[in-house]
C-alpha cells in the first residue's frame, strides 16, 4: 500500500494552487475535523480498490447494465454526471467507457433536469443496446409530496460507439406517465426491462416481448410496481398491463421481521427468474426493490427510511386478464442501512465472462449503492474525500436451498424462506430463498491474487461471562492479523444447541482493530441477529461531523439440521466478509448480506480477533485471511 | 385616408438608418417589385383598419380567446410570438393586452420548440382564466410525415394579471398524448374546451363537466377528434373518451360539393351548440373544424389543401357507452383558400359587449385566419409590407333556417343543409344550416360610422351578350363609388325563373376598379358559384411574386321559395361586402362567407359597378355602401 499511499500524496502535491503543508494527511497522528481539511486530501484514506466508483466525484444508482452484443463484454452503469459506466471481460478489473465515464446527461428535451435510473436492452434498436431511462422534468420527487404530474417519463437513448455514449432519441418519452385513472402516484420511475416466458404465457404476449416494471405507488393506497408490454419492435409505444403487484401502504411481509416495511412507495424494481444455478427465464420470479417509508408524523421531503428488499413469487392472470405478481416470500437483499437501489442484469453464458470463466449457465449478477453520507443527510466530508459512494461487490443471485432442515416452528413463518418439499417421514424440510454470493470470478480473484494468505487454527469458547465493553477478555487477537485494510475474510462459527436458549451469547469477530479502534461483528442468538458494532470503528468519528458511528444490524435464522437419525445441530454460521478499506461486506450463508462502512483511521488499525460473549459453547473454524483483492481499475491513471 | 397615408409616411420617415427617398411608396404610378423594398415599407399600403391583427409582425391562428370574468371583456387570442390577445368592450374597438401583447411565449419545460392553439377555461384553476394549449417539443409535425411521439402534449398556464400573462403550471403536460392504443397519429392538437349538457347526459358525466377535443387523426385510419373530459378540480387529469368522432382518410361529405374534403388530419376543432338566436348548450351540436389533404402522390412536409368546415350532428352512446358525434349536416365555414383555422368562443349575454349592445341571449363569435402567404408557400413580400395574415371580421354563428322552400329536387342532398320540416300540404319544407352574420355591434358601427353612405339605384338586366374579358359593356360604374378602400356594401341581385337553365349567366360587381385594376365578384347559375375574379385586381401581382392572382369561388345554392299558391321565384342573393383594404370579406344570404385579399395598387382603384353577363333576367337591388368602416385599434400610436 506504500505505492498507493505515495501516489496519493504525488496526486495531491499535483493539486494546483493548495497550501499543501497542512494536507499531508498522517494516519499515525490522531486525526483532524476533517471537514475542514482541502478538498481531495483524504481522498485515499478510504477508497477501495476492488469496488466500482467513479474516478472521482459522486456514485449514485447503479443502472444501465447490459452485455455489449459485439464484443461480449459486461458493461456496468450507475448515476453519475447523469449516468455513466465501466466494462469489464472477467468482472474482476473494469474500465471505463471513456475518459469521461458518463455516457448520459441531463438536459435534453425530455429530460431537462435529470437523469434518473434506466435498463437497457441490449438487442433493442436495430439491434443496438437500447437505454429506457426515467427522464426528469421536474423537481421536487418524493413520496412525502403531492406528486408534480409529469415530473417522470420515460424515455429512449442508444449507443452508435460501444456505450461511450447514449444518444436520446429525438422524440418525446415513450411513457409519458402512468395512464389514466392512475394519476396521484408517490413515484413513477426506474423502468427495468425484461423477457419472461412466464409472463409472455399469464399475458398472452408474443414470444419474446420486453416488458418493463416501473417502480412507484399511489398516494393512499401503497407502492406498487406497474408493468408495462412492449408494443412495437422500436419500443415507441408500451401497454400498460396495470400495477401487476400493490402492497397496502405501510404494511410489512408478515410481522416485518424478515423483509421490514414495504413502505409508501417502491423504486428501483428488478424482475428476474432464477434457479439453483443462476438466471433462469423459465424458474422461480424474484424481484428486488427499495421501499421507502417515514415514521408518522411523515415529514415533507423527508424519507426516513429505504429498505432494500427481495421477493419471490408466482404470475397470476386474473378473470379480466390481468396479470399479477403474488409474493411467496421477502427478505433483505442487503441489511445495511446505506445499501439500496439494486440493480442487476442477467450475464448470459455466451458474456467473455462467463465464457473465460467456464461458466455454463445464464447468471444473474446485482449490485447495491452504498451510500457514503447516509443519502444525502449526513455530513460526511465528501468533498475532502474527492469522491462519494460506491457500489457493492458483484453478487450472483440465485435460487437457494436448505436441505435437511428439521421441520419445527422455525420453519413457519411469514419470511425470506419456503418450504420447498417437506419430508414427512424423517420430518425434515427443504427451505428455498434467495441465494446470494460473491460473484465466482471475484472470489476467486480475491483468493488467487492475494499477496499474502493466512489460517487462522480455530478456537472453542463456552461460557464467557465478561463483558465487551469493559474489558478485552472476551476477544482473543488473531495469531497474525493482515497488515493492511484490503482482504477478504472467511470464517465459520458453530453453535452448540444450547446456544439456541441463551440470552446473552454473542459470537464472532473484531476486525480493523487497534487499540484506538475496532468494529465487533457478532450473531447474538437472543435476537437471531448479525451485528456490526461500529461505536468504537472510527478515531476520526470523534472529530468529524458526518462519520456516524451507530451499529448495523441483520437478521438471519440458523436452523436446525438434521444430521442423523432423530439428531440435530444447529446450522453453522458461515462468514465472508470483504474489507476493501472502508467498505465492509458480511456475506453469510450464501443468503444474507449485511454491506457497511467502516471507516478506521489508524494504519496500524488492521488487527483481528475473535469475539464471544456471553453463555453458550461456540467454536469457530476454517478461518482464513486473504490479504490484497485485486486492483479493479488497473487503467486509471493514478 | 390623407391622414393616415401622412402618418404612414411620418412612421416610415421615423425609421433609423434607412435610405428612405427610395422607399415612399407612390399608389399613383405603377408599382415596383415590392421583394425588393424596405421592410415596412408598404406597411400602410393593404392595411386594414377595423381587422384585428398585431400591432407588427406576424399573426396565426385565433384561439384562446374568452370573457374576461372580472371585467366581462371579450379577451381574442392569435398565435405570435407564441400567443398573444386584446381586449374590447364592444366587438368594435380593441385594446392590446399589454404593449407587448404576447402573453405566452415557448421555450418552457413542456414547449420548447413552440406554442400552439389553445383554448380557455374562463372560470379555471382558482376562478382565474385558464389555458389549455398545445405544447410542442419536437418538429416538424405534419400529417404527411410520421408522427414524432410527444412532439404535440396538451398544458395548462394560468393569468393572474388580467390576461397580459399566462403563466405555465409547473408541471407537466396534463394531456400527455393520445393513450395507448392510439399512437400512429396524424396530429394532435388544439385542444378546444367546452361544457355540454348533451355529452353530460350521453357520458354520464357530473353537470358542468369541462370537456375538451383535440384534432387530429390516425395514420391509415383518418382524421378524427380525440375527446376529452375533465377529471379533477384543478384540470391535472382529463379522462380519454375516444376518438368521438372519425372520417375515413380523405373521404367527402357526400360528394365533396357541399363541404369539400375530410381529408387526411383534422386541426382545429370546436365543439358548441347553437338556436336560431346564437349559443345554446342544449341547442343543435355543432363543430368548426380545418381538414388537411392532398392530392395523390403525397410529398412529405406539403400538406396541399385546407379546408375550414363546420358540420353539425347528434350525439350517440353505443352500447359500451363510448360517445359519437353522428353529422346530419356539413359546410364551408369559409369559401376562401386562404380562410382557416376559425376559432370560436361562446360570448354570454353578460359580457360587457353584451350588455351595452343589448343583446340578451348568448352568443357565440368565430374568427378565421386569413393567410397573407399561401400559409406560408408563397413569396408574399411580408417583409416589406412588416405585417402579415389577419383575423376575419367576428362572425356570430346560429342555427339558421330557410323558410318556405319548394320540396324539390334541389333539397334532398348531403349538403351544407338539413330538412328541418316538411310541409306536404305546401309541398315545401324549412331547412335547417349554420348561419352567420357580421357580428351585430360591428355591422352597427360600420353603419353608424360611416363618413359617406350613398345607395346606388337598382338596375335590371336582360340578356346580356357581351364578353366581360373583352369589353366593359357588361359593366355599369356606380353613379356613386367610395373615395378609399374602406367600406360595407350591401346589395341583392333577384334572378327571374329562367336563371336556373341559363348556361352562362353571371351576375354581381366589381369593385376595387379603375382602369387598371378591378375584381368583378358575381354569382354564376351554371355552377351555383359565388366567384372572385382576382385576375385583374392587382396592377402589382404584375410586378411582385406572391401577390397571385387566381379566382377564388365558393358554392351557394339558391332555392326554389314559395310566394304564394302553386307559386314559386329563386332565392334572391343577398350580399354584404366588406372591404377593410386589402382585405374584403362576401357574405351571403347569412349563410355564406368567402374572405380573401385583394391587393389593388392604385389609390384611384375604389370604383363599383354593376357586373352581368351571358343570358337571363336579373335584378339588382337594395345597393348601399357604408365608407369609413372603424379604426379597431384607437390607442395604438401610428
Amino acid at each position: 500500500m506504500a505505492s498507493l499511499r505515495n501516489a496519493a500524496i504525488a496526486f495531491i502535491a499535483s493539486l494546483p494552487c493548495r497550501a499543501l503543508a497542512s494536507n499531508i494527511i498522517d494516519n499515525n497522528a490522531s486525526p483532524p475535523n476533517l471537514s475542514t481539511v482541502f478538498n481531495n486530501s483524504i481522498f485515499y484514506t478510504w477508497r477501495p480498490r476492488s469496488h466500482v466508483l467513479p474516478p472521482s466525484g459522486q456514485i449514485g444508482d447503479p443502472c444501465m447494465h447490459y452485455t455489449d452484443p459485439t464484443t461480449g463484454l459486461f458493461h456496468i452503469g450507475y448515476l453519475h454526471n447523469g449516468a455513466a459506466g465501466a466494462k469489464t471481460s472477467d468482472l474482476i478489473t473494469w474500465t471505463d467507457v471513456a475518459e469521461d465515464p458518463t455516457f448520459i446527461r441531463a438536459g435534453g428535451i425530455n429530460d431537462p433536469v435529470a437523469v434518473f435510473d434506466g435498463s437497457v436492452i441490449p438487442y433493442g434498436i436495430n439491434g443496438t443496446p437500447t437505454l429506457l431511462y426515467t427522464s426528469v422534468s421536474y423537481l421536487p420527487i418524493q413520496w412525502t409530496v403531492p406528486y408534480t404530474k409529469g415530473s417522470e417519463t420515460q424515455s429512449l437513448a442508444v449507443t452508435y460507439d460501444g456505450g461511450a455514449n447514449f444518444t436520446k432519441l429525438e422524440e418525446g418519452p415513450v411513457i409519458p406517465g402512468p395512464p389514466f385513472p392512475v394519476t396521484n402516484v408517490t413515484g413513477f420511475r426506474d423502468p427495468y426491462v425484461f423477457q419472461s416466458p412466464q409472463l409472455d404465457a399469464a399475458a398472452i404476449s408474443p414470444e419474446g416481448t420486453w416488458y418493463s416494471v416501473i417502480s412507484g405507488g399511489i398516494h393512499g393506497q401503497g407502492p406498487s410496481q406497474f408493468l408495462f408490454r412492449q408494443y412495437d419492435a422500436d419500443f415507441r409505444d408500451w401497454e400498460y398491463l396495470g400495477e401487476w403487484w400493490r402492497e397496502e401502504a405501510n404494511s410489512s411481509w408478515g410481522d416485518g421481521t424478515w423483509a421490514g416495511r414495504w413502505g409508501f412507495n417502491f423504486e428501483v424494481g428488478n424482475v428476474f427468474a432464477l434457479d439453483t444455478e443462476g438466471y433462469n427465464a423459465e424458474g422461480e420470479v424474484f424481484t428486488t426493490l427499495g421501499a421507502e417509508w417515514s415514521e408518522v408524523p411523515i415529514i415533507p421531503q423527508v424519507s426516513q427510511f429505504r429498505e432494500m428488499l427481495w421477493a419471490a413469487g408466482n404470475i397470476t392472470t386474473s378473470s379480466n386478464g390481468s396479470v399479477h405478481f403474488d409474493p411467496t416470500m421477502a427478505g433483505k437483499l442487503d441489511w445495511g442501512q446505506w445499501a439500496y437501489a439494486a440493480a442487476g442484469k442477467l450475464l448470459p453464458a455466451n458474456s467473455s465472462t462467463s465464457t473465460s470463466s467456464g461458466t455454463a449457465n445464464d447468471r444473474f449478477i446485482s449490485y447495491l449503492w452504498l451510500t457514503n453520507n447516509n443519502f444525502g443527510t449526513s455530513a460526511f466530508p465528501t468533498m475532502p474525500q474527492g469522491w462519494n459512494s460506491v457500489l457493492t461487490t458483484t453478487r450472483e443471485l440465485a435460487q437457494g436451498t436448505i436441505g435437511n432442515v428439521i421441520d419445527n416452528e422455525l420453519v413457519n413463518e411469514t419470511a425470506s424462506w419456503r418450504v420447498g418439499s417437506r419430508d414427512t417421514a424423517t420430518r425434515t424440510v427443504e427451505l428455498i430463498t434467495l441465494r446470494q454470493t460473491i460473484a465466482r470470478e471475484i472470489r476467486a480473484a480475491f483468493v488467487s491474487n492475494a499477496t499474502r494468505t493466512f489460517s487462522q487454527s480455530g478456537r472453542s469458547v463456552s461460557n464467557s461471562t465478561s463483558s465487551y465493553s469493559n474489558s478485552n477478555a472476551s476477544s482473543l487477537a488473531f495469531q497474525q492479523s493482515p497488515i493492511s485494510k484490503f482482504f477478504m475474510m472467511t470464517a465459520s462459527i458453530a453453535f452448540s444447541s444450547s446456544a439456541r436458549g441463551s440470552g446473552d451469547l454473542k459470537a464472532g469477530f473484531k476486525i480493523l482493530g487497534s487499540e484506538y479502534e475496532s468494529t465487533a461483528i457478532y450473531y447474538q442468538f437472543s435476537n437471531e441477529s448479525l451485528i456490526v458494532d461500529r461505536s468504537n470503528s472510527s478515531a476520526a468519528a470523534l472529530t468529524t461531523p458526518g462519520l456516524l458511528a451507530n451499529n448495523e444490524a441483520g437478521r438471519l435464522r440458523l436452523f436446525d439440521i438434521a444430521n442423523g437419525s432423530n439428531s440435530s445441530s444447529i446450522e453453522t454460521l458461515n462468514l465472508t466478509i470483504v474489507v476493501d478499506n472502508s467498505v465492509v461486506e458480511i456475506f453469510a450463508n450464501d443468503r444474507f448480506v449485511l454491506s457497511t462502512w467502516i471507516w478506521s483511521w489508524y494504519d496500524e488499525s488492521t488487527q483481528i480477533s475473535f469475539y464471544h460473549e456471553g453463555s453458550g459453547d461456540v467454536s469457530f473454524g476454517n478461518v482464513t485471511v486473504y490479504e490484497g483483492l485485486v486492483d479493479a481499475w488497473p487503467e486509471r491513471v493514478y
